[in-house]
Protein backbone atom coordinates (compact mmCIF):
# COMPACT_ATOMS: atom_id res chain seq x y z
CA UNK A 1 0.00 0.00 0.00
CA UNK A 2 1.19 3.82 -1.00
CA UNK A 3 2.13 5.36 2.27
CA UNK A 4 0.59 8.63 3.21
CA UNK A 5 3.10 11.42 2.61
CA UNK A 6 5.52 12.52 5.35
CA UNK A 7 5.69 15.91 6.81
CA UNK A 8 9.20 16.40 4.85
CA UNK A 9 6.72 15.59 1.64
CA UNK A 10 4.25 17.79 2.39
CA UNK A 11 5.94 20.32 2.96
CA UNK A 12 7.85 19.92 -0.23
CA UNK A 13 5.38 18.58 -2.73
CA UNK A 14 2.12 20.54 -1.35
CA UNK A 15 2.85 24.28 -1.74
CA UNK A 16 4.65 23.30 -5.19
CA UNK A 17 0.95 22.49 -6.77
CA UNK A 18 -1.15 25.08 -8.93
CA UNK A 19 -3.71 26.13 -6.78
CA UNK A 20 -4.83 23.33 -4.64
CA UNK A 21 -5.52 23.73 -0.98
CA UNK A 22 -6.24 20.99 1.63
CA UNK A 23 -9.67 20.37 2.59
CA UNK A 24 -11.15 21.09 5.52
CA UNK A 25 -11.23 18.86 7.92
CA UNK A 26 -9.71 16.22 5.96
CA UNK A 27 -6.61 14.67 4.43
CA UNK A 28 -7.59 15.31 0.91
CA UNK A 29 -6.59 18.12 -1.59
CA UNK A 30 -9.32 20.40 -3.96
CA UNK A 31 -9.47 22.45 -6.66
CA UNK A 32 -11.85 24.17 -8.64
CA UNK A 33 -11.37 24.09 -12.82
CA UNK A 34 -13.31 26.52 -14.66
CA UNK A 35 -13.68 26.19 -18.13
CA UNK A 36 -15.42 28.16 -21.02
CA UNK A 37 -18.35 25.79 -21.29
CA UNK A 38 -19.70 22.05 -20.54
CA UNK A 39 -18.16 20.89 -23.47
CA UNK A 40 -14.43 21.94 -22.73
CA UNK A 41 -15.05 20.68 -19.03
CA UNK A 42 -16.31 17.09 -20.04
CA UNK A 43 -13.56 16.91 -22.73
CA UNK A 44 -11.02 17.92 -19.88
CA UNK A 45 -12.86 14.94 -18.02
CA UNK A 46 -12.32 12.37 -19.89
CA UNK A 47 -9.05 12.97 -20.96
CA UNK A 48 -8.61 12.71 -17.03
CA UNK A 49 -10.68 9.68 -16.68
CA UNK A 50 -8.71 7.67 -18.86
CA UNK A 51 -5.14 8.59 -17.07
CA UNK A 52 -6.68 7.61 -14.01
CA UNK A 53 -8.17 4.43 -15.28
CA UNK A 54 -4.72 3.63 -16.28
CA UNK A 55 -3.31 4.52 -12.99
CA UNK A 56 -6.08 2.97 -10.99
CA UNK A 57 -6.53 6.07 -9.13
CA UNK A 58 -9.68 8.07 -9.50
CA UNK A 59 -11.01 11.32 -8.16
CA UNK A 60 -13.87 12.30 -6.49
CA UNK A 61 -15.35 15.06 -8.72
CA UNK A 62 -18.61 17.14 -9.43
CA UNK A 63 -19.77 18.88 -12.51
CA UNK A 64 -21.75 21.55 -13.18
CA UNK A 65 -22.25 22.98 -16.70
CA UNK A 66 -18.66 24.16 -17.29
CA UNK A 67 -17.29 23.94 -13.84
CA UNK A 68 -15.32 21.00 -11.87
CA UNK A 69 -14.54 20.53 -8.26
CA UNK A 70 -11.45 17.60 -8.02
CA UNK A 71 -11.48 16.04 -4.30
CA UNK A 72 -8.25 13.91 -4.54
CA UNK A 73 -7.01 11.85 -1.65
CA UNK A 74 -6.05 7.75 -1.37
CA UNK A 75 -8.89 5.60 0.09
CA UNK A 76 -6.49 2.71 0.98
CA UNK A 77 -4.28 4.96 2.83
CA UNK A 78 -7.04 7.03 3.95
CA UNK A 79 -4.91 10.69 2.90
CA UNK A 80 -2.60 12.01 0.69
CA UNK A 81 -0.23 9.58 -0.86
CA UNK A 82 2.36 10.49 -4.05
CA UNK A 83 -0.71 9.49 -6.09
CA UNK A 84 -2.70 12.24 -5.26
CA UNK A 85 0.32 15.00 -6.20
CA UNK A 86 0.60 12.98 -9.68
CA UNK A 87 -2.70 12.94 -10.21
CA UNK A 88 -3.00 16.61 -9.58
CA UNK A 89 -0.20 17.42 -11.26
CA UNK A 90 -1.59 15.56 -14.89
CA UNK A 91 -5.10 17.28 -13.86
CA UNK A 92 -3.35 20.51 -14.18
CA UNK A 93 -1.66 19.58 -17.78
CA UNK A 94 -4.17 18.38 -19.13
CA UNK A 95 -6.26 21.77 -18.23
CA UNK A 96 -3.58 24.18 -19.33
CA UNK A 97 -5.00 26.90 -21.98
CA UNK A 98 -8.44 25.35 -21.76
CA UNK A 99 -9.36 27.04 -18.06
CA UNK A 100 -10.72 30.45 -17.25
CA UNK A 101 -7.68 32.61 -15.53
CA UNK B 1 -38.69 29.78 -22.07
CA UNK B 2 -39.37 26.75 -20.85
CA UNK B 3 -41.71 26.75 -18.64
CA UNK B 4 -42.05 25.16 -14.91
CA UNK B 5 -44.05 21.89 -14.61
CA UNK B 6 -47.34 22.35 -13.71
CA UNK B 7 -49.23 20.14 -10.58
CA UNK B 8 -51.03 18.15 -12.89
CA UNK B 9 -47.48 17.36 -14.98
CA UNK B 10 -45.72 16.47 -11.99
CA UNK B 11 -48.50 14.28 -11.09
CA UNK B 12 -48.27 12.63 -14.04
CA UNK B 13 -44.57 12.13 -15.28
CA UNK B 14 -42.87 12.31 -11.55
CA UNK B 15 -43.96 9.04 -10.19
CA UNK B 16 -43.73 7.62 -13.68
CA UNK B 17 -39.33 8.00 -13.57
CA UNK B 18 -37.39 5.17 -12.05
CA UNK B 19 -35.97 5.65 -8.91
CA UNK B 20 -35.79 9.69 -8.61
CA UNK B 21 -36.28 11.93 -6.06
CA UNK B 22 -37.50 15.56 -5.29
CA UNK B 23 -34.65 17.26 -3.76
CA UNK B 24 -35.33 18.51 0.11
CA UNK B 25 -36.46 22.18 -0.16
CA UNK B 26 -35.18 22.75 -4.09
CA UNK B 27 -36.97 22.31 -7.24
CA UNK B 28 -35.36 19.23 -8.57
CA UNK B 29 -34.91 15.84 -8.98
CA UNK B 30 -31.89 13.46 -7.93
CA UNK B 31 -31.08 10.06 -8.46
CA UNK B 32 -27.86 7.69 -7.25
CA UNK B 33 -26.50 5.30 -9.86
CA UNK B 34 -24.35 2.84 -8.93
CA UNK B 35 -22.18 0.65 -11.27
CA UNK B 36 -19.33 -2.06 -11.31
CA UNK B 37 -16.42 0.24 -11.25
CA UNK B 38 -15.53 3.70 -12.59
CA UNK B 39 -14.92 2.47 -16.03
CA UNK B 40 -18.64 1.42 -16.34
CA UNK B 41 -19.98 4.61 -14.46
CA UNK B 42 -17.96 6.81 -16.74
CA UNK B 43 -18.75 5.33 -19.78
CA UNK B 44 -22.30 6.01 -18.70
CA UNK B 45 -21.21 9.59 -18.09
CA UNK B 46 -20.02 9.89 -21.44
CA UNK B 47 -22.80 8.74 -23.26
CA UNK B 48 -25.13 11.23 -21.45
CA UNK B 49 -23.05 14.10 -21.72
CA UNK B 50 -22.79 13.82 -25.42
CA UNK B 51 -27.07 13.63 -25.33
CA UNK B 52 -27.14 16.23 -22.66
CA UNK B 53 -25.06 18.22 -25.06
CA UNK B 54 -26.92 17.75 -28.04
CA UNK B 55 -30.05 18.83 -25.67
CA UNK B 56 -28.41 22.10 -24.67
CA UNK B 57 -29.48 20.74 -20.95
CA UNK B 58 -27.00 19.71 -18.64
CA UNK B 59 -26.62 17.77 -15.50
CA UNK B 60 -25.37 18.48 -12.29
CA UNK B 61 -23.57 15.25 -11.27
CA UNK B 62 -20.49 14.24 -9.00
CA UNK B 63 -18.77 11.11 -9.40
CA UNK B 64 -16.82 8.60 -7.00
CA UNK B 65 -15.21 5.54 -8.14
CA UNK B 66 -18.07 3.58 -9.52
CA UNK B 67 -21.31 5.79 -7.86
CA UNK B 68 -22.72 8.75 -9.95
CA UNK B 69 -25.24 11.24 -8.13
CA UNK B 70 -27.57 13.24 -10.15
CA UNK B 71 -29.31 16.44 -9.73
CA UNK B 72 -31.72 17.44 -12.51
CA UNK B 73 -33.56 21.34 -12.71
CA UNK B 74 -33.60 23.58 -15.56
CA UNK B 75 -31.38 26.72 -14.81
CA UNK B 76 -33.59 29.14 -16.55
CA UNK B 77 -36.97 28.22 -15.27
CA UNK B 78 -35.31 28.05 -11.58
CA UNK B 79 -37.41 24.03 -11.32
CA UNK B 80 -38.26 21.87 -13.21
CA UNK B 81 -39.80 21.41 -17.12
CA UNK B 82 -40.05 18.56 -19.25
CA UNK B 83 -36.48 18.58 -20.04
CA UNK B 84 -35.46 17.46 -17.02
CA UNK B 85 -37.80 14.64 -17.03
CA UNK B 86 -36.90 14.01 -20.62
CA UNK B 87 -32.77 13.99 -19.61
CA UNK B 88 -33.77 11.31 -16.58
CA UNK B 89 -35.28 8.83 -18.91
CA UNK B 90 -32.77 9.21 -21.11
CA UNK B 91 -30.14 8.50 -18.23
CA UNK B 92 -32.32 5.73 -17.59
CA UNK B 93 -32.57 4.17 -20.74
CA UNK B 94 -28.79 4.48 -21.17
CA UNK B 95 -28.50 2.91 -17.45
CA UNK B 96 -30.25 -0.22 -18.09
CA UNK B 97 -28.22 -3.38 -17.57
CA UNK B 98 -25.32 -1.23 -16.31
CA UNK B 99 -26.24 -0.08 -12.82
CA UNK B 100 -26.39 -2.93 -9.79
CA UNK B 101 -29.63 -3.31 -8.23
Amino acid sequence: MMPRLSDTERQELLPALDGWAMVEGRDAITKRFVFDDFSAAFGWMTRVALAAEAMNHHPEWSNTYNRVEVTLATHDAKGLTRRDVELAQRMDQMAAGLVKR
